[in-house]
């Protein structure tokens, strides 16, 4: 089947979605060819016993991410608050502190430690992400090491190490060693501080959306109508400076412009006629994607909010780091969401799915007792066993790789435009990030057309 | 075209010619597809004025190179020296040295930080390349740092820092950043040290192949002939416990195992059905190749040794770091050889096509005078530009990539077996290794089946 076009997009993920809609409504006619039998990409819901919703991808949003809560806005979709009353756990080195508000109840001189190199750090990440991080004055030593030979100069005590590689696994779903100073530093500056990536109230974790994070996704989707193909991996996509032939499955669609919005690993898989420059093949063989098993695991109702406890908890002694209470809109039935992350999650996958279901009960019990081995169901997701992201929450840079191959991350090569989340500038690897790089690739196509009619 | 044999081999480079050699020999059938119009993989001539042979890809072995060496007296080639005598060229600082031998005339307290640290790097390298790399004791931690991170703690002068950024661009093609220091090490020891890997005599650019190196593909190819199919890049590889569909072009190979011979960052892009484990996509995520332009440079004759000069060079402060003469067997024309490495390769590759030449010839003026400017031809090759190479010499791990997946890069899964350089325990990365994994998965293959047969 042919079919022709002004724009193909690839990936029907919230990037792809967002490029299309915002050049539909700009009057171009759009295909969007996604290659599984759903939209959302990294975004999806599933369903638990009684019909509610429950994300098995991306869920939460935050105040300070204008592009996603505009959206929703505009999409009419309501959010609620992420349930955080009561008191939180944090289990560090030999202790377990239970504490309210924002600051575990830990030594004076891990705390202080903590405090310092999150202090240096957020001085550092906003100058990072002030500018392209690549043009940083002190980029090309920041990108010469790993996050981890960061953290070694900066914290002092074992316990102050011990968390900030918890909390990198939690926010980056890998470890401090797998990635670049200098993307770390980005990332955060670009989130506005760890603070908002690592809070509840008034950072990332702040609110969900009712009816599941996947309702965007759908909502957009609707509006798109049979502008979208599923069950259409693009495979091949031959370009010159006239325009695109995209090929998925048995469709070939021809079109002025492609808008590639799937991860970095994976538009490296796409092959290219002519091959793309070397420069963009190198960075997407140098962009990995983290790693984590996402479970939720269902209770007949909130135990752990009875005895005083909010549900969020995390560990540098378990497998299951990070913990929050998930319990749907209307809070039937009770919920909370683990996440196995980086090492966590390559040990984890190579169990059988009963001992990892054991493994994350007994970790569940370590934290809330033994109320938490008696779920009524358990779903889990395994992104890097996924062909179409494989890898969860991003991607990210490996050192050496900003600095050498940066501007090939969003720079348009002819007819062929880059989004997804990893291309934002504004919290990339989050939904949100997702939303500005759909807008992004819709107004270069838009302001590359207005001005070429000017021109005539 | 519907094909079925007993083994498929994806990759007509040294790697697959070996197995697929190796496997004919022990009666099986195999079939080895080709994405190029041409076998030799990364190996590669190219033709001067006058019809003598040059390489544009790998090209020297070296006598520690034991699987290689023996192949090359198999199929009846024959080696020469590498020329080197005369005074070489070494540019560090502010200085310029000219040297016979192997030490160039530099500072004492240079040459001493020089000598502790190399000290220090073949006794940490040995000891890594002893056992598997993940295996090492102190894996983790040189695992969790860049080799730069590595060399900026060892060694101590502003030269001797400059000294071991060359070396390593010069053998692995890409800066110190961009790799882990567990695979530098792993390297290095694998190599023997990194006097075996740097040095022309005794070492790994001792002797060359009368004919050019990719003779030695050549002459496999012949031994094969019809087994091996061109034109025909495998896309496409659906397998089960009973054996593969692979599809290339318009050819479909049935066979009971399937060899992939490719660099893992080309085999992330074949599309497995089912799709791989977690642990070996990732891996591939992980494995991204160095990058290199190869020059080489002909005149009328090799003018440089009438002027007492070997034709070796090096520099840390021009693009063309490494140069070496490169003249054929017979010695006719004389040619000089340099190489833009990493960061070098990177700028370089923006410019245009006589840009380029004109910043080598500068080069090669600054080395050896203004007779250098004068080339009758000029010969380069960006392996990062080639769809079925993406970059040269070979991959290289990222940081955290061993510890994490190391595993990955060898252990078969199902009936596919990976062989290719970068998956050698001698000499990865060089012809030799790649020899070492063509004859490794052929006695996989071989061994599973005579198992088999005596099971029965």
């Amino acid at each position: 089947m042919d079919k022709s076009v002004d724009v193909a997009v690839v990936g029907a993920g919230i990037a792809g979605l967002v490029a299309a809609r915002d050049l539909m409504r700009a009057g171009l006619e759009v295909m969007v060819l996604e290659a599984r039998d759903r939209v959302g990409g990294r975004v999806l819901n599933a369903e638990l016993p009684g019909g509610s919703p429950i994300e098995v991808g991306g869920q939460w949003v935050g105040p300070t991410q204008h592009e996603v809560m505009a959206l929703i806005g505009e999409l009419g979709l309501r959010t609620y608050p992420t349930h955080t009353a009561g008191r939180h756990i944090a289990e560090l080195g030999r202790s377990r502190s239970e504490y309210t508000g924002r600051i575990p109840r830990v030594n004076p001189l891990t705390l202080l430690d903590i405090a310092q190199t999150q202090f240096r750090l957020d001085r550092l990440a906003r100058k990072v992400a002030r500018s392209e991080p690549w043009e940083y004055e002190l980029a090309e030593s920041l990108d010469a090491q790993t996050f981890d030979t960061w953290l070694r100069d900066h914290a002092h005590t074992t316990d102050g190490r011990a968390f900030f590689r918890l909390i990198t696994e939690a926010v980056f779903s890998t470890g401090p060693e797998d990635m670049s100073a200098l993307w770390a530093n980005f990332y955060i500056g670009a989130a506005g501080g760890l603070d908002a990536l690592i809070n509840v109230v008034d950072g990332a974790q702040q609110d969900r959306v009712v009816g599941g994070t996947q309702t965007i996704a759908l909502a957009m989707a609707r509006e798109l109508g049979d502008r979208i193909v599923l069950d259409s991996p693009a495979t091949e996509i031959d370009w010159d400076d006239s325009g695109v032939r995209v090929r998925a499955a048995g469709l070939t669609v021809r079109a002025r412009r492609a808008v590639i919005a799937v991860p970095p690993p994976l538009a490296a898989r796409i092959r290219f006629g002519p091959g793309l420059p070397g420069d963009r093949d190198q960075l997407v063989q140098r962009m990995p994607m983290g790693r984590v098993i996402k479970v939720n695991v269902a209770y007949d109702e909130p135990f752990w909010r009875a005895e005083g406890w909010s549900g969020q908890a995390n560990s540098d002694r378990r497998a299951l780091g990070t913990v929050f209470d998930n319990t749907p809109f209307g809070g039937d039935p009770g919920v909370l969401v683990g996440f196995l992350e980086g090492r966590h999650a390559d040990t984890s996958a190579r169990l059988s799915p009963p001992e990892r279901r054991a493994l994350v009960l007994e970790d569940l019990a370590g934290y809330f007792g033994p109320r938490a081995r008696k779920p009524i169901a358990y779903v889990e997701k395994d992104w890097a066993e996924e062909e179409y992201s494989r890898g969860c929450y991003g991607a990210f840079t490996t050192p050496g790789t900003l600095t050498r191959f940066g501007p090939a991350l969003r720079c348009p090569i002819g007819p062929l435009h880059w989004a997804g989340t990893e291309t934002a500038t504004a919290w990339p690897g989050y939904i949100d990030g997702a939303v500005e790089s759909g807008h992004r690739v819709a107004e270069e196509i838009n302001s590359d057309r207005t001005t070429a009619v000017n021109s005539r």
